[in-house]
């Protein structure tokens, strides 16, 4: 069977301000130092595995440049661009009927963005593990991380002990970020996974669930899938994706459904979720400092700096997040890193909308 | 007696960088909200005392251009230049010297062009009695400030307890920056008062005084006392100045001479000696902020921000001092401030003087 990727590409990255905006979310930055952007390492991961003409793009209207810059090999009609934001259960529900329509089944890898992925040869045979265990009829099917640490940033997906065939498990339940207690139950537990938010089934598995637990998205659908390939795709699209239900994938449909199996994968996953991430992706001094940019420290310890042009001279200050850009500058305790969005709520009561 | 006013405005005042530069220091710069400069208020502050054309300003040749700027009300000729720093005895010296020439005699009120006093009127009257007592006789005079906590930044001048003459008092000493627990005994005994600086005497008075304690000095004068006034005035500083003896007027006169008096004064007077000073003088929100430009504070305490023209986000950050421009930014803890000349001396030694 044939397999494709659908690669999710409409988030706001809001965590990443101010290098994020929403003219330029954290998928279509650089933050490694090699100079690729996010969306750039996720497609040339997946190429070894998936053909560019088969990866689809979903995205947002706002970011179609984006697309087409950053990854010119995905062919334009596998760029899907929602025209507002409606959560993954939508976006995942259109492109497994255009891929349906396109190929009249297909297996779809579901992939965020925005990740990052060390061992990258793993990660490919884990996919193919995954996407031989969809192929062969399991209904639906998601990467789980095993865990390293008692993180409390993330949903779990607790397996059926001793359910493991070749690898792949029986999901018991999946549960929501637990307190730091909890997590640490989790981990010693063995029975827990991270919610990578990768998932990996046939169109037609996913369709026939959407079509059971979300009936109205499913309906929602038709005729977007319909006018697919037709010149009035677009039209149809900006009319009737706002009619759609939003709702994620995991509330919506994993969290409902049965049959669902999760195969552990431990090919160094990281989902890049804040300013934090980058002292784990990156290089750190011997003080601890994950520093990029034109950067004096002095005294300075365990600080994650980010410049832009102009010198930061950083001095005596620790477990500090800098981040310097031509019109902002973020300056946070490590500890606020998922408040963020405060400033971006206060810039938006004060209709700053130019630095958003 | 004719009253003179020495501003001395040679200072490079690194401890505000980055907003104070080799080519701006501090005393140019405006720190409060009024948008005043530091020498600016000097002189302001001294015209119902002094006028102009007894006010003599003696800076580096480099920083004439601002003087005449901000300061267009002094003669020309009152306007003198160092061509290299050489500390206060030599500056303090040479313009005792030129008013000496010019006037036969004066009293010589003797000011740093870079602090803050909150009751000039106050002041004012202080001053007035300080050069009653120098022309009466007293052979120096010096500002004492009452204390009003235990600093530990100043020196300190210790008075002859009981010896007070229509609040005039003997100095027994000067004494160096004190550690805390010694700062308190200071403020417990009552007999000690800041050491600001501020000093007043006739211009015979300093130079017989100098001559006394630092002949080099006194003999290295001549030839520049010479030849103010005249046309090769500018080349014979340019010579000689550089030859002078670099040493501050308290150690090469003050802790030798004798009969040296102190009037304590309590007009509210700010050295402005750091960052943290701007709490001091401008007005601090109620989380203790202390904020100019344009900023947007979230969970922020007791922080400085001085901003330039882009945005700066404080977020969950506390006893921090960020201060941005427009082409380098500082991020420090408040217990560093007087660590920023490691900062410097890193960019001067990477030869960034553009940054310095």
């Amino acid at each position: 069977m044939r397999m494709t990727a659908v690669i999710m590409a409409g988030g706001k990255g809001e965590r990443f301000w101010p290098k994020s905006r929403t003219a330029c979310p954290k998928q279509f930055l650089s933050l490694t130092t090699d100079g690729e952007t996010m969306i750039q390492k996720t497609v040339r991961r997946l190429t070894p595995l998936v053909k560019p003409e088969d990866i689809f793009i979903v995205t947002n209207t706002a970011y179609l440049s984006h697309v087409s810059e950053q990854l010119p090999e995905i062919p334009a009609e596998n760029v899907i661009a929602e025209p507002c934001p409606r959560n993954t259960a939508p976006c995942i529900g259109m492109a497994a009927g255009i891929i349906r329509k396109k190929y009249d089944d297909a297996v779809m890898l579901v992939l965020p963005s925005d990740h990052l992925i060390h061992a990258e040869d793993m990660y490919r045979d884990t996919l193919r593990k995954a996407a031989l265990a969809a192929e062969q009829g399991m209904n639906l099917v998601t990467l789980g991380i095993t865990p390293t640490y008692p993180e409390t940033g993330y949903g779990y997906i607790k397996y059926v002990s001793g359910s493991g065939r070749n690898g792949v498990y029986q999901v018991e339940r999946f549960v929501e970020k637990p307190d730091v207690e909890t997590a640490r139950d989790y981990l010693r537990s063995g029975c827990y996974l991270w919610n990578s938010g990768m998932f990996i089934w046939k169109a037609s598995s996913i369709l026939a669930n959407i079509a059971q637990f979300m009936p109205e998205l499913s309906d929602g659908l038709v005729p977007i899938v319909e006018a697919y390939g037709t010149p009035h795709f677009g039209e149809v699209l900006e009319q009737q994706f706002s009619t759609l239900p939003s709702e994620s994938i995991d509330y919506g449909i994993m969290e409902k459904a049965e049959h669902i199996f999760t195969i552990p994968g431990s090919f160094g996953w990281d989902d890049v979720g804040s300013w934090l991430a980058l002292e784990r992706i990156n290089h750190t001094d011997h003080e601890g400092n994950m520093i990029s940019g034109d950067v004096v420290s002095i005294d300075t310890k365990n600080c994650t700096i980010s410049g832009g042009t102009r010198l930061i001279a950083a001095l005596g200050v620790e477990d500090i997040v800098i981040v310097d850009t031509q019109d902002a500058l973020l300056v946070c305790d490590k500890n606020s890193t998922q408040d963020i969005k405060k400033i971006l709520a206060e810039l938006r009561s004060k209709e700053r909308t130019e630095l958003l």
